[in-house]
Order: structure tokens, then sequence, then C-alpha cells
């Protein structure tokens, strides 16, 4: 098939299962492209088939036509199909089982490597690359590209997961994948049919005015609206995964404590060791 | 209007401006959603025409329905209307007169900021926020949802550019935004009706198999590509901007010189400032 079009979901079903019905935003224009992105959940589990013939490329094709700094394209993407690799990068992100499980699993690369190899056949000395400014560019080239691919791959009705725990040990992943110095593997993408039971609902989000600011950034009036998400989480957490916890606490979860860190506290270490001295 | 639908573009016109008619990549799976992505390109120049209203709200649903690490939503976004601070933020740009011109113009926080008050009001000390894999997370969270901000924008038939140069001063645009410690402006975003001059060609891309690595990153042959490359580059340079530039002479004068950075190698320094230590 050729071209294949995004599920059509209707607009106020689509804001009410990301908002809740009472915090619904004022949204104007609407399509399919809108629609495909509101409809953007998370799976962590997928079917054996085999994405279209194809797909990495129109992913990739999506992905390099994403905005990137001054046009250096500091990206690459390691497709990974060997399943000794899959599985050991499953095991660096702490055993998530649908990185193997998954028909195309894509490492994105914050890559200095490619733009600097261009300083070193012109014998010219990159003065411009080692500072924490340059290895920023390089991380967000990566995920525009990165969110573009997710774009495109849902648009077609595949569903994805980002893989954040590539960063739990990025010197072993960049050993497994052979990168070369002032690479660095930012995430982790899985992309492919969703297995039925792991289709889950869309998550709402926060209202649109505690992240929308006009002129200058105010937290007025957050705290009531963060409890009424709380709740609204709270809710979702129950229909899902019996343990029942509030938004806050989840981020408490995470922010409060060194576990949630995986190690990744040591991840400026890590990137000196990879070529990046982030001065 | 309720529903826009993206511009229809055909795929192989669509894959020969990005990649040249000799190095398009076999792509598969093809809509409308991925054909808009396809024609994006940066404008810097924007007529004075409203975006239609609702359209700020329906680009933030999009951008809210990115993922986000853990659902931590470490992101805010400050809709900037004020003439004088949009002048004022031009001026930090360098005098890029778009940011004053343009409709719609949105500076992109990573904002650890919101997530540290849940602690504060929790009497919970926020270990996991000092560290420079948690001021990461911050900006890639940021990064998704301006992407698909800016899909959802390209979609509904307008036009965007990023502005990287908010970093050329981030503490004053965290004064001119009154942004709170653990706050930081990663770019800015245009957003409008193309002025027709301003309307320019999509810019080429590296072909897709020196940007794809399958299961080790690997080099090789890159750079007779690169060569190639520069060729197209520097034709497209004579056909817009009279200097003609290869890609890789501009890589060389964005890396291999400190003036390209624009006072950005003092970015670490100034993150610790606005409250990132980057441990």
């Amino acid at each position: 098939m050729d071209s294949i079009l995004p599920r059509a979901i209707d607009r106020d079903t689509a804001l009410a299962a990301r908002y809740g019905a009472d915090t619904m935003p004022r949204v104007g224009p609407w399509n399919e492209t809108i629609a495909s992105m509101l409809g953007h959940r998370s799976v962590r589990g997928y079917l054996p088939t085999p994405v279209p013939e194809g797909t990495l490329e129109s992913m990739i094709a999506a992905a390099q036509s994403a905005a990137t700094s001054s046009n250096i394209q500091a990206w690459s993407v390691v497709h990974v199909t060997d399943p000794a690799k899959k599985a050991a990068l499953a095991e660096i992100a702490g055993n998530q089982k649908h990185i193997e499980q998954c028909p195309l699993y894509l490492v994105w690369i914050a890559d200095l490597a490619r733009n600097l190899r261009i300083g070193t056949a012109a014998g010219v000395e990159m003065v411009g690359a080692p500072w924490t400014e340059t290895f920023m560019v390089a991380v967000i080239d990566a995920a525009l590209a990165a969110q573009n691919a997710v774009v495109a791959a849902e648009s077609l009705g595949l569903s994805t997961v980002y893989i954040g725990a590539m960063r739990n040990d990025p010197e072993r992943v960049a050993s497994l994948l052979e990168l070369p110095p002032q690479a660095f593997a930012v995430f982790g993408l899985c992309v492919g049919h969703a297995e039925p039971k792991a289709a889950s609902e869309v998550k709402p989000r926060l209202p649109q005015d505690v992240i929308v600011h006009h002129n200058r950034y105010s937290s007025e009036g957050e705290e009531a609206k963060r409890i009424a998400y709380d709740a609204m989480m709270a809710e979702f957490s129950r229909r899902h995964e019996l343990q029942v916890t509030t938004w806050s606490q989840r981020v408490l979860n995470r922010l409060g404590n060194m576990r949630s860190l995986n190690g990744r506290e040591r991840i400026k270490a890590r990137l000196n060791a990879l070529g990046f001295p982030l001065r």
C-alpha cells in the first residue's frame, strides 16, 4: 500500500482524553496530522509483525526534514537488528523486553564526529566543538529529528516508545554500536505494531495554562490546577496500574531520590570519556 | 474554518527536493503528514497577518502530546506579544527582525522549576535535580514538544523558524521573561504566514546512508557522498544567496572558529548562574 491515512480522531474526544473533560483548551484549527499527534501514547509491548517495507526510509526522510542548527545535521541513527545487540541494549535499559520485541529499534546519536571528520580532512582545528553549547546543539538536533520520525511512524498507525535508559550506560552503548568519540546515544526508540494488551490509554497532561505563559513566566494559580491534575492522574493510575499515585507523588519519586537516576548522576564523567569536554 | 488539510505534495517531488534526484531514498509508506514534514523549510520573513484564532492552543495540544521522560513535563513556553520584549529578544538574537515581525513568537523553556515547586510544597529535597542528566531531560522534553508544535503549525500551512540565538544571552532572556531559577530558554520559535519573497526552497540534506547506520556506526564511503552533497549545496547557495559555499565549508566556518559561537562558549557558567549546577 502506497499511502496510509492516519486514524481520524474527533477533536473533542482527543482533547478530553489528553486534558480531561473539565480543562479542555480552546483549540482552533484541526486536521488529521494534529489528531494523530494528539493520539500519541507510549507503547511497551509489540507484535512480531514486521513494519512495511520502506518504513524506516519514510521515517528518516521525515527526521532529516526537521530543522537542524545551521544545517550542521549533528545526528545519526543506528538501526539495530542484531538480536545479541538488542538483548544487550535491553539489559542496559533495565530489562525492557520491548527493545528485543519490537521489529524496528533505533538508537539516536548526538553526532559531532561526522562534522569533526570534515575538520580533520581540511586540517582545520574545530575550536567550536568542545563546548557545552555545541553538545547541546547535537542533542537538540537528534531530538527534533527523532520526534519527526515518531510523528511519521504514528501517522502510519505504528506505535513507539522512547528509551531514555540508553543513558544508564552510554559507554557500553557506544562500545556495542562502535560509536567513534564525540558520538553519544541520546535515547533509543522502539517502533512497531502494538500488542493489543499493551495499547494503553492516552495519558492526560497538565492543563495548557500551567504550561503556557504570556510575556512573563508566572506560577500564579498553579497549585490548585496541579491538585486537580493529581486527582485525574490518580484515577488514571487506578484504571491502569492498580497502585494509585498522584502526579506530584510520581515527580517526588523521580526527583526526590537518587535511585531513580539509575546511575545517570555519573553522565557528565561518562560524556567526558566519550570525547565531550562540556566546557 | 475547522479543519485545514496540509498541502498535498507528491512523494517523488518531495524526495527530489530533499535529497536531489540522484540520491533519493527508497521510501515506503507515504501520507499527507509525512508530506507536510518533508516540505519543511525555515522562513525568516513574515506577513503581519495574524494566525487563525486558537492556533496557539492547537500547537500546544500537539506539543503536550509528545513523549516526556517519566511524564515529568519539564518544559514551559512563553508566548511573547509585548513589542518591547520582542524587540529586546530580536536584539539578543543578533537583530533577527523576523522575531518582531512574526505574529506568534514562542520561547521554549527547559523548566525544572515547576517540578521543584512540588518538592518545596512537600518538604522533599529534590536530590535528583542538580545533575547534567536531569538538565538534559528538560532540554529534550522541550525539544520534543516544540517539534510537535512545528509539525502542527506547518500542517496548517503556517511557516516557522527556530531561534537558537536565544542562547546568546540566556540570563538576559531569563530576566526579560521573568524566569525563575532552574528555567532556561532553550530556543525561540517564530510562527506565521511566510512573506512570499522569504518563502525559501526546501534545503537538501545528506543522503540517508550517511545518517543511518546498521548495527554498528560506520563512516565508510562517507567522504565521496559528502563531496557530492557539497556540490549540490554549492548549487543551492548559487541559486539563493550569490555567495557559493559548500556544505563542508559551512561546517568549517561554524565549528572551526570561535566567532560563530556568538559568546555561547560561556553557556556553562551562565547555566550555573541560572540554577543548573550541571553536576
